[in-house]
């Protein structure tokens, strides 16, 4: 039996690792992914139509699914409002099913 | 023209990397990518209520493309009961669109 | 306010990475991600029944966010024309919401 779930994903400099995570626990996320593109991972974002290029070395990419879609929208918006005005990063949503939604 | 399809991501610990390319092939996966996170990825999951955190060195995230749904539905519902009351991972389903269904 | 997006994932062999960059801007990609598996991934793709193992360390992956779903699908089989009839390699395309849209 599958259950409808969503998925936030952040893409973002490595230096907000800890705040995102707390963000995250905060808003209810139970379990999250984080993989360190350590060198291996570039990112470009550009803001403003000024090309603004991350190191290689700092992109980080966390998962965390939510059983709750409120719960995740709640928490990609607070991603946005406090870290993506500043800092380059992306955070999207997307739909998924799992099983055993009660683990997320 | 693009084809509706189905992707099966699981996220667990590296010990569980062969029989899961197993039971992707006996599900009738013909290709699958392995994202090895190699002392830079980290899960958390936490299973009834205590925290398990997997240590840094030892995730895996495979993810695999069925054209059929009904064949990435089975492959979860096996992973799930087969390796995921045992040990901490994580498998989902997520709609995608793909060109030549005949590759999947 | 999320808005509905268009993800473009490419699985590929590293040596396409800078023509796949260079179609991805030409499609109106605002901003991608690069993944580079050096090592640490592994792609196995099957064409035309012949097993072809794409060495571990060449594999990137890539996605870019478009706001625009024409867009996206425009990329995405250009590159499946373009490369993918040659080389190994995937691209899908996945839904998924953003917040401020004027970014991607």
């Amino acid at each position: 039996m599958f259950h409808a779930a969503t998925k936030v994903t952040i893409i973002a400099e490595r230096l907000l690792q800890d705040k995102i995570v707390k963000a995250l626990e905060a808003g209810g996320a139970k379990g999250y992914t984080v993989v360190d593109g350590g060198g291996k991972g570039e990112h470009f974002t550009r803001i403003e139509d000024s090309a603004s290029v991350v190191n290689a070395f700092s992109i980080i990419r966390i998962e965390a699914i939510l059983a709750s879609d409120d719960a995740a929208r709640a928490i990609a918006t607070d991603l946005e409002t406090n870290f993506f005005n500043q800092y380059s990063g992306v955070v999207y949503l997307s739909p998924i099913e799992i099983l055993r939604p009660e683990r997320f």
